[in-house]
């Protein structure tokens, strides 16, 4: 695999990850306020459910793993709703997005069991679950339009582990 | 304790809580389908956000675990939205539901890591963790107008585990 279309491992921040969505964690600079009578602290709007018409639901993904070194196969989008996928038991995998399609992707790693939600209209690649059956909590939206642009990528890009 | 209110602890089943609202979990019953070029399973669907007026936004919830035998201390309802809970780490928690506040609750034990949706005014008491610094992902709405009542309990409900 050519060196140049290898892209390195990001940790996953709020701030790095910031023109692309936000990172569902337990963040410092979250809101933070009590519920349920004092017994609960609530990490308050870490993300924002976007969905142009249609219905925000909650789904579960069950993901197979991908092994490393990787090729990126395609990038899509989903212009009419935010996406958000939160890891259920915690393993670690890798989130690709990109400005454009013609843009050099950017590579993070999700080490810490956070989630991240894909703004509107930002270009992804399918999440790279590093372990099997990898749970995932997913809000996104249902409804009508087309909500999934997808176009096969034209570089040969490709991450690995020791990047 | 008055055995008289004392509440049983039931399964937290789809069936058993769909007057409530829903079960986030991996349910037989799910419409299934593959994303992400076929390496990931879609439980579609699990529950829907409601939010009228408003916008749904995600947040995490670091619980206190509460001791059994407990009594309950008040339901309340968000008429406006839906309120999702998912526990991040797997840790069983207790449900909480009513019909109304003047009816006799039921308490259901989550514990094989499901999450519930409460209905949009469904009555419920605040979670009850059964482990310190248990961390849920909550889904509910943001916005203005009233979306909280709150009532104290008017009979001395109670449960314990090993009910």
């Amino acid at each position: 695999m050519n060196p140049r279309f290898r892209l390195s491992l990001e940790p996953l921040t709020a701030e790095a990850f910031a023109p692309f969505g936000e990172v569902i964690g337990i963040e410092a600079s979250a809101e933070r306020f009590a519920i349920n009578a004092g017994t609960t602290e609530r990490l308050h709007a870490l993300a924002r459910v976007a969905h142009d018409g249609g219905q925000a639901v909650i789904s579960i993904g069950i993901a197979q793993s991908r092994r490393l070194p990787f090729a990126l196969e395609l990038i899509e989008r989903h212009p009419l709703g935010s996406q958000a996928f939160v890891p259920l038991d915690g393993r670690p995998y890798i989130v690709v997005v990109a400005s454009t399609p013609a843009d050099r992707p950017r590579a993070f790693l999700a080490a810490n069991a956070e989630g991240v939600n894909f703004r509107a209209g930002t270009w992804h690649h399918p999440l790279i679950a590093l372990a099997d059956h990898s749970r995932f909590l997913i809000i996104d939206r249902e409804g009508t339009g087309d909500n999934c642009e997808e176009v096969r990528c034209t570089e040969p890009w490709w991450i690995d582990a020791a990047s």
